[in-house]
């Protein structure tokens, strides 16, 4: 893979890479297309991380359909499938990790404390192999693609970080390869972080600026279904992803939410459109 | 310099690096000279990392003449010198670090436990920033090669890691910044290190494989001297740098003492050519 990168490179071309753990869905394809508009080559890598998993978290479990996600990104124009096995990417004696401090203390850094040490470690592994000009990511896992960026600003990366808008069912629960998990009763309770969200979003448009009424109204919401588990609803700096009283700078409102077996996780940057019906 | 970098590699040359923290020596040099011959465009960094420095270390006293580095890295045929400010290599809200842990535990680890997540950060920024084909260290600083050379295959880095041999003073000295600060009585105390290194050699050859007792030999002659306070005398493994009682694979002999004011290091590979008098 790092060979035919350095190859295209040399040649000219534009590489755009799109990071997948797999079991692809239309959030995914997303991703793709809009890497195939903006580079020359597409490169698509397939690749449960064990390293951003803890203990107890569902790395075993996670779901995976290696022929299908193959023929999937193929269909949406993907030039290269990289699907690297564990062993290869941590052969025994591995002990390198990147660590990006700050942006994942808060939301998700809090109940899954290893987890954004995984996605940076994993993520500087694959552009270092891949050599991408251009990598693009989902702003459904936003703290991911924060991490992601403050890596890649931190470490000097030359490559452009490109976060795309969550891609939604009709309904509009966020499209997630974990939503497999549901089972027929817990489908309407999830949609429940999505409807949260909506909810948030018109407190914000009618003015409401105090993060503390919004939560409220929203946890309120979420919890009147007896399946949910409320992991956090929070409202942040989108740098710095810190909490915030009022909104004031630019601020997001994610979610995460354990429904029956999944834990779903969704998010809104206030004053920017919503697909949710 | 990252886009003179990428000019140079579509034009297909290939560019070796040397890093370094100024105050440049004929160690220095010699890396440089080599760095020379193995590539097309040398290029030379010169950047006191505030990262590798703990609490009441050196940082701010650590010898600095920019003017003399430059001349000297061009003298030896250095193609670009990239000296970037702290400023530019940690702005405010920097917050990425690359750890790498098992062989960063030991030797210097000890007492100094951020120095080496200072120093993988700023190799690793500095690599995509110069984006080398090959970079050269000096094995004087043996537990920071093999730190880097560690960093680079677990992270998948495209370069390789070149390490050479010390570079000595006549009397056998290992070369160093640090050795401007040396008194003059404080000189000869100093060489216990490359003598010490001369006694573990010496009894290796006569077919001593006992780390214990080349250690006590070892110490037993640094500590003759008033001024030196023994920070480390060891055996270690070559890859995994941890501690040995027998030395039947690879293994290094490393010494760290402070000499007065500067704490100086030096090692010896068992088997190896030793150019000490």
């Amino acid at each position: 893979m790092q060979a035919r990168s350095e190859s295209l490179r040399l040649a000219g071309k534009r590489i755009v890479f799109v990071p997948t753990m797999g079991y692809l869905h239309e959030g995914h394809l997303n991703l793709m297309r809009e890497g195939r508009k903006i580079g020359d080559s597409l490169v698509v890598s397939i690749f449960v991380n064990p390293t951003q998993f803890g203990p107890g978290e569902d790395y075993e479990k996670y779901p995976r359909d290696f022929k299908r996600d193959e023929e999937l990104a193929s269909q949406v124009g993907a030039d290269i499938v990289f699907y690297p096995t564990v062993d290869e990417m941590y052969p025994a004696n591995y002990q390198t990790y990147v660590t990006v401090e700050g942006v994942t203390l808060n939301l998700c850094g809090q109940s899954r404390p290893i987890h954004f040490r995984g996605v940076a470690t994993v993520c500087a592994k694959l552009f270092n192999i891949v050599k991408p000009h251009a990598a693009v990511f989902g702003k459904k896992d936003f703290q991911q693609l924060v991490t992601i960026r403050r890596m890649v600003a931190d470490l000097n990366m030359d490559l452009e970080i490109h976060g795309m808008d969550t891609t939604r069912e009709p309904d509009g629960l966020a499209m997630s390869s974990r939503n497999v998990y549901l089972k027929d009763g817990e489908r309407e309770a999830a949609l429940s972080l999505s409807r949260g969200l909506k909810i948030a979003q018109g407190l914000y448009d009618s003015g409401e600026r105090e993060a503390a009424v919004i939560i409220e109204a929203v946890k309120n919401h979420i919890s009147s279904y007896d399946t949910n588990i409320i992991d956090y609803v929070k409202i942040c700096d989108t740098e710095t992803l810190e909490d915030i009283d009022q909104i004031e700078r630019e601020s997001v409102i994610a979610l995460a939410v354990k429904v029956g077996l999944p834990r779903l996780i969704d998010n809104y940057v206030f004053g920017e459109p919503l697909a949710i019906p």
